[in-house]
Parts: structure tokens; C-alpha cells; sequence
């Protein structure tokens, strides 16, 4: 019997677009869902476990890594590497799990152009108004923290072009729905259902 | 306030893969489907009425749309002629609603290769075996009549990989949630949704 692959999904957008509600409410709906692990230079925080919270690495290590091409997306952030090591998530596709990758824009990016096989889904605030709104109800930020996160998704909103889906996230019940969906569909793709042809003894 | 465009969606499959089931579970759980009416040149039967069993015309005035190029598809079937007129289906696109063409996988082709906007479904049984047990279970057809069927199943089923998508019929009620999944995913295509970033308010 022959097993379908799963999914690599790239979710992305600004912040304050939703994302963390949406992947909750995708959860409760789905159980083919799996993220993968980050691999990270800093040092572990009490309670982190290596392999379960990130997979933590020296930067020789890291820098290893990143020559054997071993990263989906990788970037350096406040002196330390982060990136996500391609090896796991690729052992949970074959398995047939769809693998989720919650990621900023520019990772987005960088995983897009590695893995034209991806799917790519960008989650969009219904408008600036809102993610104002939203924005300023979450946190006690300064004026000018505000709005630079304003200016920063507007760039990043720019970048929507480049996605294979976009959500707009108006009525987070909705946006899961269609997140959902784009999951089922995608794994709906002819390409990926080939295999009938011959399992299901229709060779002409 | 932008009016998003309905897609135009093209279900076909061999006989006896269940196309009326599949249909009549997502009218259960859509209201946003519509149906073309067909153009035929033969008379109307008792009952009939035009413009809503059919589009009634004269062969002169069939052959003169052809000429025009006003159909998705058509076809002569014992010497009449029946096609799908593009008009009231763009329409229904322009109006917002998704346009379901319930049709055999010659006309699908035809459909496919004037309108590449279409989304292309095939239904599949999920096995050679399983269509057999189908078609001797809901007809009294002659033995040659079912393996004429069956041979032209397997040719159908060749022409799979021309479609965007494939559901494999094996519980209807997946095959539903299927179907509905990629309408509700194909309408998140990102190409349908850019007008966000305009009235968004996104504009950098």
C-alpha cells in the first residue's frame, strides 16, 4: 500500500496577524500536524531539553551545518544563530505527516526558494486599522515601538505576492477554517495522487 | 468595497465514480455553488422550460454561437447538439458565485483548454474492482455493456494527470469534504485576495 507524503507548510505574516490563535484552532482540527524544532547557538534556558525545545549547538557546529546545507532557513539574531535543520522535518513528511513551519517573512523566504514544494500561506490582518488595533490592545509599547511594527507589516505585507495563499484574518474561525482547507486541498493535488493508477489496477 | 470573483470549477470523472452523490453533499454544505444550464438543439420534452432545463435553440442558431465562440464546450450526441454558453456562467463568476460544471471528461478538456482560469477536478473510484461492484449493483446493463464501461473508465482515468486536482471516491462524505475543501482553498489563492493590500490600507 503506498503512503502519501505530507505537506511542508510555510505560514508567515506580520505580527500582530494572528498567527498563534490560528495554529491553535488548526490543532483542535487537525491531528496530522507537527512542527519542527529549531536548532539555536545560545545557551539552553532551565527546563529546556535539546531535541524537545531546540536543538542546541555550538556555533562550530551550527556554522557545520550551514556549509553541508543542512538548514530550511537559518539567520543570526542578537550575536546567535537560529535556523531549522531540514533533516527531522523531512523524516516527518516521508512518515505522512503535514509539517507546519511558523515562521517570520524573511524565513519564509529562504525556505520558499530551498523548497519550491512547500506551501506557502500568508496571514493577512484585514488592515492597518485593525493591526493598529491589535497591536495597541497586546502590549503597553511605546508610540514609536508601535509604529514601527506598523511600518515593518507594511513591508512585510508587501511580500504577500510571493505566497501560494493568503488569509485574511478578519474572524479567526474563519481564517482556521481556511487554513483547513488549503491543507486538505493542497493534499488533493493530482500529482500526489498518481499512485491510483497503479494501486487501483487501472493500467489500460 | 471589492467583490471577490466566484471560481469556475470543472467536476468530471468516469461513470459510476458518483459525481450526483458528491454533489449533492456539498450543495448540503455550500450555498455558494451555482449550475450552468446546457444549449441543446433537440426539442423540448413535456415539462421542460427554457433558459432553466435548457437553453431550446434552432441547429442555426447552435452553429452560429459555435462560430462565435459562445461555448466552454460542446458536442454533437445522436445527431443534436448540447454545449455549455459562456455568458450566463461569467455572469454568476462576476456575481460572486462558484460555478459547478458537472460534465464528462471530453467537454472537461475542452473546457480546460479555453478557460485555464478553471479549477479541474477528478473523481476517482478508488479501484477497478470497486467501479465494477458500482456498476453491476445500480444497473441491469448486459455483461459487454459494464465492460464497455469499464474500458472506458480506465481510458478516462488516463487522463487524470491533465487535472488540478484528484479526489479519490472511495466514503462520499470524504469526497465532499474534499471537494469543499478546495473551493474554499483555490478562492484563498493569493492572485484573488491582493486586492487587500490597497483596501487594506497596506500601501507603503
Amino acid at each position: 500500500m503506498y503512503r502519501e507524503k505530507g505537506l511542508l507548510i510555510v505560514l508567515s505574516g506580520p505580527s500582530g496577524a494572528g498567527k498563534s490563535t490560528v495554529i491553535g484552532g488548526l490543532l483542535k482540527r487537525r491531528d496530522d500536524i507537527r512542527f519542527s524544532v529549531s536548532a539555536t547557538t545560545r545557551d539552553p534556558r532551565p527546563g529546556e531539553e535539546d531535541g524537545r525545545d531546540y536543538y542546541f549547538r555550538t556555533r562550530e557546529e551550527f556554522l557545520r551545518m550551514i556549509d553541508k546545507n543542512a538548514f530550511l532557513e537559518y539567520a543570526e539574531y542578537v550575536g546567535n544563530y537560529y535556523g531549522t535543520p531540514a533533516g527531522p522535518v523531512d523524516e516527518c513528511l516521508e512518515a505522512g505527516y503535514n509539517v507546519l513551519l511558523d515562521i517570520e517573512v524573511q524565513g519564509a523566504a529562504q525556505v520558499m526558494e530551498r523548497r519550491p514544494d512547500a506551501v506557502s500561506v500568508f496571514l493577512c490582518p484585514p488592515s492597518l486599522q485593525e493591526l493598529e488595533r491589535r497591536l495597541r490592545g497586546r502590549s503597553t509599547d511605546s508610540e514609536e515601538k508601535i509604529k514601527g511594527r506598523l511600518d515593518k507589516a507594511v513591508q512585510e505585507i508587501g511580500r504577500m505576492p510571493t505566497y501560494n495563499y493568503t488569509i485574511i484574518n478578519d474572524v479567526a474561525e474563519d481564517a482556521v477554517r481556511e487554513l483547513d482547507a488549503i491543507i486538505t486541498a493542497e493534499r488533493c493535488r493530482t500529482a500526489r495522487k498518481l499512485y491510483i493508477i497503479s494501486e487501483g489496477d487501472f493500467i489500460s
